[in-house]
């Protein structure tokens, strides 16, 4: 496999470099033996000696000669990736292609590449199943996330059980309590720890928390008997994930449905979790809950808008997105593994009455059993939390 | 130009749609209409409206059907770009190709394209031309967030002012000084202002910051006479970027003279800076500058390690280097025109004198001239900062 990257952030790149900082770099990994790293600038050779690859640096490549050759610069890239591929012992032959790069710069390098007889395939699914499994290292890294999350979140409700109704605002502190206030604290809170949140995070109110991936707006105020859907998903090297739904005040009726057969849900579907079983029956089975309570979900009509709208959840790492996948049908990477990081997020969106309820967990599975990283209440009312 | 992005971030992507939160996603821009979004879940559809693009969402481009039919995933992408292009108006011809997406997938749908007719280029240089110059409410979102840098800069001199030495050590509150605390009060300040540090940042002591892309050590120890690097560049929608360097108590003569020198060729290369010139005569100046003075530079030495390593600056924007390029020749987008946003930023390296010093102003060009907009001390003391 060969990983062309823009920086050592890249999640293909990732899993070979560890936390270093790089800008574009080359990695070709081919199992029998240590990766070989090509990075670009000299100025990086810091950086680079901590990852424990054979290097392959600016001077050995010939960069600057390189560079002058070659024009374009998908024909300096081509160059480059065949002078690492060829310095890692790899001759002439079809090669998985991973990494995220400029589109257009590398579908044109490997083009000359392959007039001159390489071939490239598609090694999306080689790197997703490369970093399914997570080692003791990795998890002790996210179990100390996922508990700074776990603090985010109670930060998050002792602020609305400190909340008092004026009419139908939240007022906190003399001031109305808008998203902007409690994004503000959460971010501080994971600033301190050193966390970041590179794919944001979503606070959405009322209608905003009937479409799932709304990230609503800084400048919303909370307001009582409007269900608040926060997910968070922050990063170290690898990134948690958590959301729960608060609801200050009295609850109306369907949002209480809702919320009761959402937390059904994901005990039921956490309860069926075991090494061996594919994802998709998860799925299934919770799709079959939520059409006998009443609700639309994917495996009773094509992309509803209506009620249980998504999959059950996704494998974590160094993406928010990895293997496994959790949709009604059987893909790769679907089957559950021990050392499986993943989430179980059940959820019910109702737009016309403008609500959504979702609750997810951080789930580490491994021969002892499952492991809840994200431990903490279920319950709307910030009150039963605190 | 077809941009295949990962998600809204992309530095392809951003200039369309706005400080939106997206996931995968699809943009034709053919200059003569709106450009056209194409987005992969209707989850997204609140997030998608908000762009001000022509929407071609899932239920338009039959993803269901797609996915069922393509079987790979590469076939699917080759069938959603193809989609998007036919409504977008644009026929089977060639386009440029942008955006940052997982490199094998985006080769091998292309692939199936080409083999249909279709033709793609590298399309890098027309993305990072089209984002090259900035309007003004994009200026002015980055004038808000260099302000937030230099409060933090100022923050930093505080705490280096406050400390004490003991030994060869910096002591504030009873505990030695560490890089850790620095950061860790950036990161709060940055967290409170909405800011993020997808890219990191340099906090370099004594001998990392001998190496220009060194991040430095969280457990590394402040200490009096060893420079300390500090280059931060945070993101709101667009990067800002500073860099200054800081020594407390005695200056070792080589420092002191370095700092001196990298001063004035700061101040030089400001003062050089007008509408139409080449950036590459700026760096030539400055090597001219720093070669007189006995340093090596990249224009006497090939990827020099001591002296001056590296460009005089680089543009800013959606990523952390953009168009203009310093570099000593001549290339695509290095002429400085208004609506210009780039640093300034010489330096001198010396490993076996264990020390490096850079200065680096965030700069904008207009028809009005240069505005500095990190107006903030240059002194090595920070008792010269309060």
């Amino acid at each position: 496999m060969v990983v062309v990257a823009e920086s050592s952030r890249d999640p293909d790149l990732a899993p070979f470099v560890g936390p270093v900082h790089l800008g574009k770099a080359i990695l070709v990994a081919t199992g029998d033996r240590r990766p070989t790293l090509g990075y670009l600038t000299s100025m990086e050779r810091g950086e680079a000696a901590v990852t424990g690859c054979t290097l392959f640096g600016p001077e050995q490549s010939g960069l600057t000669d390189l560079r002058e050759k070659s024009g374009a610069e998908h024909r300096l890239w081509a160059s480059l990736i065949e002078a690492t591929l060829a310095f890692a012992g790899v001759s002439c032959s079809t090669v998985a292609l991973a990494g995220r790069a400029p589109a257009g710069l590398v579908h044109a390098a490997c083009s000359v590449l392959e007039s001159k007889g390489w071939g490239f395939n598609d090694g999306s699914v080689v790197a997703r199943t490369y970093r399914k499994l997570k080692g003791e290292d990795e998890i002790k890294q996210v179990r100390s996330t996922a508990a700074v999350v776990c603090s985010a979140f109670r930060r998050i409700a002792g602020l609305l059980a400190a909340a008092s109704v004026r009419g139908d605002e939240l007022w906190l502190e003399g001031e109305r309590l808008k998203v902007a206030r409690v994004r503000s604290e959460v971010a501080v809170l994971f600033a301190q720890a050193g966390l970041e949140q590179p794919m944001g995070n979503i606070f959405a109110v009322g209608a905003k928390a009937a479409i799932p991936h709304t990230q609503g707006e800084s400048m919303d105020v909370l307001r009582p008997g409007k269900a608040l859907v926060v997910d968070l998903f922050p990063r170290d090297t690898l990134f948690a994930d958590c959301t729960r739904t608060f609801c200050v005040g009295e609850l109306d009726r369907h949002l209480y449905a809702a919320h009761k057969h959402v937390y059904q849900a994901l005990v039921h579907a956490q309860g069926k979790v075991q090494v061996g079983i594919r994802a998709s029956r998860l799925q299934q089975a919770v799709c079959a809950e939520f059409e006998k309570a009443g609700y639309d979900t994917p495996q009773s009509r094509q992309d509803p808008r209506h009620g249980y709208v998504h999959n059950l959840g996704h494998g974590v790492g160094f993406e928010l997105h990895e293997f496994p996948t959790f949709a009604e049908t059987e893909t790769e990477g679907g089957r559950l593994e021990a050392g499986d990081l993943f989430t179980i997020e059940p959820g019910l969106y109702e737009p016309s009455l403008r609500f959504g309820v979702r609750l997810e967990d951080l789930c580490y599975l491994s021969e002892d059993g499952l492991e809840i990283l994200t431990d903490l209440p279920y319950d709307l009312d910030p009150n039963a939390w605190v």
